[in-house]
């Protein structure tokens, strides 16, 4: 390993200790290394305006970091267990090839600060990715619902047959899900939009960092005022961006309960492409939709990184080393759940409906309730009516496409109001 | 207890299992109650409009209501076993009040519908309460953090005494996070502020509710259209309240840490009023915060409410039973959030620092980081200058208001930028 | 409320602040009452041994004890919010009743003696019901398993048909899952099965208590040596137990997704008695499993309250308030856990199979891996032989049982083994 | 990738597909790849046994069953993303090196046997890890105890100083804490050690397959019988093993934060060896004690693993993808929580006691206690000499050896009986 910049002479150090120290630092560190990078140019220019580097000096820092992030991108600079941490090994570097110049960068700067500024352009990148497949997703459910709104479906509650529905009403349920998640997902990229670069170790330092400047180099929405507060924040921003992303897995988890049920030979309503099934090493008969199984399970990995930086957060003020822990989470969280949603537009555009299975699965007691309700309108009083429709022997088959044309409730099958779906969807893309 | 809504005849009934299905539900109910009427009243002015119920009937019902919220708020009403839900109890009055004006109230809705709608209305109330208190929080700190803007008090990072910091900025830290509170207490708000009165059992019914009444009515910033979504928000929204609410209570969970340190005896930089401590059966010295101690241990609640509805909602879309248990969940985690946060502006306000103590707890070596970075300032490279400064022979005792005074990067304690967070606080009030 | 024990004078107690700390306390403690006047009990004689009662004031107490405890089981004497909590209850009765003598009763405890206590009894009560009701569960499961060991059920893996399975393969899982779950709660209840009374506050006290005998009035297996140590295993032990009935009620997850599928019309393989269904409000022709899907529910309350008190547990060494939320945990697992093993035993009883369905349900390609093993048997090295068994073509409709008896591996329909399994249970009797 | 074994001619794999599918499961394949083929080489014995394999068949795949095993050990083979999965990988070796036999290596048994088996030894030899760690602890704690046994030490309740405590104590509490989770990993250890290959998908095959062999040559304790419950075992079993480590860190972390409070400058009562601090990279002046703080961290893991499985185990029963995800999981708890406790023996055997500083903390006060017991054994009832010991003006400044030696009840100083733990814990070394 390189020199630890903060390593006192004559201390001992022990290699098993360091080892458990740095875990896996340096190599997660790869996730925020070009966001590493990018901020310390920004810090870099703000340090130039306030005199700590000459322009000379700030433009040598800007080429190098600029080389560092190409030779990064093309695999030619690794950051591995050579460094402690890809922080020092900015530093490292800038030092390697400028001398006084790398060695002022961290004027006025903590590790901290890195990481806090590095884990927020990460987090609003990914919360933007989110937000855009929760649109796309919103989209296909939209054209879906519109173009199959009146397809029957079995409408279960408690799993058992409940009323007649559609696949229109199917598909503007996630259509609208998927509105709310875009939603959230924006808010809360707003709300992490904040600019902790600049709080030091949590306390500033006595220089006058052109905070306002690296705000905006960096396109952040607002400072984060508080340099105490930039630290209490750490992990809680993180959890913040999980729950939102937390918000979309966990639609996607229903969604895919839904397709694991109807892809069984029981219901038989759906078929995946071939390409969304896998087989088995024993059974030659098999083809398993591991596809949305995992789209599934993936919320799991989102609970437990949620999990994890919340265990870590029962703290008292000020950086404690607990913290670096979150890092790994946030990586876990949206590698599986950013995984799984972007693999889900196309496969709700490949889903292929069985219209004769779904249509054989409407059994006559399905219509009671459409009964009751006439009777009701008829001047019966719903809850004598519901006895009456009670009976087995009232019961009759229907015609779905008539049930479904007479539930004028907005909302249902009758009136879906797709169009107040798509405007609100349509105000998001602004 | 009354009979079941949907007993059919000849169906024996299993006590023991009664029991288990009902579980303390109709307790919970008393939490919805008010909310329950006042969306029944909602829904009954509904089916006038669309002829359901003639404008005698729905006088009758309105009356009723009334009546009935108030003999509840006065407690001549119980909610208690008699009644399978809150839901039942409300049908059973009116049926019993008015006869078939009562049996009609039902036409067009579940108990689905009334428990979305009440919590709904439940989380909008207990959203905005949140928010309120976050502000006052923000306005407590903020106001401490101006007149207490230079009284020095160390700070720590690792636990470990690092530099001079100042109750102005602990103060600051803690104002822009319940800033950030409330805006996210604000946004959920908003996010969640949609009417789901009028999905019935998901699939809508075949009749023309007139849902935008309702959601007027109601005071809802829009319809949640989709009415199969409706019953997938469920759960979904009551997690998003609790995150909500979790990202103040884990402030809290840190700042309650912060003192329970400071109150102390080892660090004793804070005294609380005596009516926050309490005392043991066995050991007459003691006097203990455990006011903070309950605060700390609040997020427990939260965080426990989180995992229940999360552990439920792996499941298909459509009603599932197993949604009732995430009343108790939501019940329990505003509880004790709410609860501790109801105490929280007075326990500032009172909180009194001990200057003495905070000062005497300001070593040489917390000098050292302004040292180096006024070497820096000087042309040092700052590499250099940290090794320099880390030589214990160079540290002496500084002057706190100095050291604060010259903190001078924005957000540190000789910037503090209060009028900032001044004023995103007040667009809040707006 | 009464005067609270460690009231000092001239100190104001603020209203709102006590109700914050207090919370459902008391309320909780009706729970722990009969535990803790039975450990009171002990303690006192164990103080008569040492000299600190005379014989005459022991005999008072326990006549007084015993009297405590019949009005509190007849509801005579209501443990409410005229206490400060439910230990403070017995001291106070004691003294209004008994004088000096009840004065004398706390000598050497402290109330976290007493909750301490109280919990490890309370647990290990409900660890032996769950053994209990494991060991229920797994003999009716080996008893149908026997009789039902033949009868054809599709067996599924990604819920896609996979091979022939039987009811026999099914319930000796249960069979065999619930064995080991009766394990695991015998062994957690051996595990806290110490004796924490007579640790004071966690640094015992200058009196030499008969911890021997308190250890063996009271029926523990061992002392709980260390004082200090019984302060950390508060929370520590509750989790254990959580874990326990965590791992029964996990199992249960799974068995109530199998009859909640099983139960649909898809698959309609499993009739449940009609009072094991609940119906609907608005739809009259529904019959729903509430109890199983309330079942499968329970463990949410499980996960919970385990959250809960993990998220307690970040604390150092020695008392804290904040465990005091431990014990609300604990009733919300075990009340829920326990409400849904409770029924398990007799539903599984009453659950009937409907074998054509089932049988219905086997399709030839669900004999496609025993061909594949026959030709591997006959010398077809198997990865051959399963691309040969892959081809449609040559599937075809085989016989159940003659597939079943040929699945001759230990474990499977052929050899289920099931006196391996009753021997072990029948060793969990002793 | 090499050929998938199950690919069906004709049907086009998508790259990202099968990107996501895979995940990184080949590269977590490499912890259980030795096991992967101990079992291999175990299955293979006993299809030698019941004439699928020839002798001279299986001599060869031992044979290179250990070649691989070496290659591997060496890397010389690379488990990596060429396969897709570390099962696949042990049969395309035997068939690239042996043809056929190779080809015959699958016969009567699934991937799911594979994982199976391979995470149950995997976890046999983490928790026997983990109980041989705590009995270290365990050793090191109690040897402590004895040699400082009088050593005062502030004791606290709600951090606030509440009587005179000692080391001897303080390490006691360690030693009885580790000796409890030492016999929860062994009792766990037994708890899954049952044998789960032969279970072929979880329904058996058409094979009298040796799986008392198999057992016996895998050193298990027992063959887990029903084969459906293989399957139901997957996630539980992982959930358990999780548990057991997270009873010993969870005492880790309550330590953790002892150490934290204690080594700061407040407290000032323990100094860590230089070794176990690290810097900081802006502030010359800092030695943290980042060991202490990640190994408090470590519980997040532990917490996080068991979210994550548990939030997958919402399945009915047979095996579902979503179960691949419980393999990370365990990595990442074991990582973590062994990597924390490996490092624990020395650490305490290294840790150093301030004594002046330990002194200093014991104020008139915390001798109030002691005082009112002694009055109550002289005659006064406990709660008169509560109120008479209350009065500050009473206290006076004790000795605090006097102290610890009259604290006589069992398990406080005067009376530690470490001979009793010491013998539980030499009976755990049998």
């Amino acid at each position: 390993m390189t020199d630890l910049l903060w390593q006192k002479p004559g201390v001992r150090i022990d290699e098993r200790i360091q080892q458990f120290c740095a875990g896996d630092d340096v190599v997660l560190d790869r996730e925020f290394f070009a966001f590493d990078i990018q901020a310390s140019r920004a810090h870099a220019q703000g340090l130039q305006r306030i005199g700590i580097l000459s322009p000379d000096e700030l433009a040598g820092i800007e080429r190098e970091l600029d080389a560092l992030a190409d030779d990064f991108a093309a695999g030619r600079f690794v950051l591995d267990a050579r460094f402690e941490d890809g922080h020092s090994a900015i530093e490292a570097r800038l030092v390697e090839r400028l001398g006084d110049a790398g060695r002022r960068i961290h004027t006025g700067r903590s590790r901290n600060d890195q990481v806090l500024v590095a884990t927020r352009l990460w987090l609003k990148d990914r919360l933007a990715r989110v937000q855009a497949l929760c649109r796309e997703v919103a989209e296909v459910a939209l054209a879906r619902a519109d173009a199959e709104a009146m397809l029957p479906l079995p409408g279960y509650t408690h799993l058992q047959r409940a009323v007649v529905s559609s696949c229109g009403m199917w598909w503007a349920a996630w259509a609208e899900g998927f509105i709310d998640n875009a939603v959230r997902a924006r808010d809360t990229l707003a709300w992490v939009d904040a600019n902790p670069l600049g709080s030091a170790a949590g306390y500033g330092v006595n220089l006058p960092l052109d905070r306002d400047h690296t705000t905006q180099a960096l396109g952040f929405g607002r400072m984060q005022v508080a340099a105490t507060y930039a630290q209490l924040s750490r992990g809680k921003f993180e959890l913040a961006a999980i729950e939102a992303l937390g918000s979309a897995v966990l639609d996607l988890r229903r969604l895919a309960w839904d397709l694991s049920l109807f892809t069984s030979a029981e219901f038989g309503f759906v078929a995946l492409p071939a390409q969304y099934t896998t087989g088995s090493s024993i059974m030659p008969n098999k083809r398993n939709p591991d596809v949305i199984e995992l789209m599934r399970a993936s919320y799991a990995a989102v609970a437990a990184a949620r999990t994890e930086i919340e265990q870590l957060l029962s703290l008292p003020s000020g950086y404690h080393r607990d913290l670096q822990f979150s890092k790994g989470a946030i990586f876990h969280a949206f590698g599986r759940g950013l995984g799984a949603l972007e693999l889900l537009p196309d496969l709700l555009r490949n889903l292929e409906w069985k219209p004769d299975a779904m249509r054989a699965a409407l059994d006559a007691s399905m219509y009671a309730t459409d009964l009751a309700v006439d009777m009701a309108r008829q001047g019966v009083p719903f809850r004598d009516a519901y006895v009456q429709a009670a009976d087995p022997a009232r019961w009759e088959q229907g015609d779905p496409e008539a049930s479904l044309g007479a539930r004028v409730s907005p909302g249902a099958a009758g009136d879906l109001q797709l169009d107040v779906l798509g405007a609100r969807l349509a105000s998001l893309s602004k």
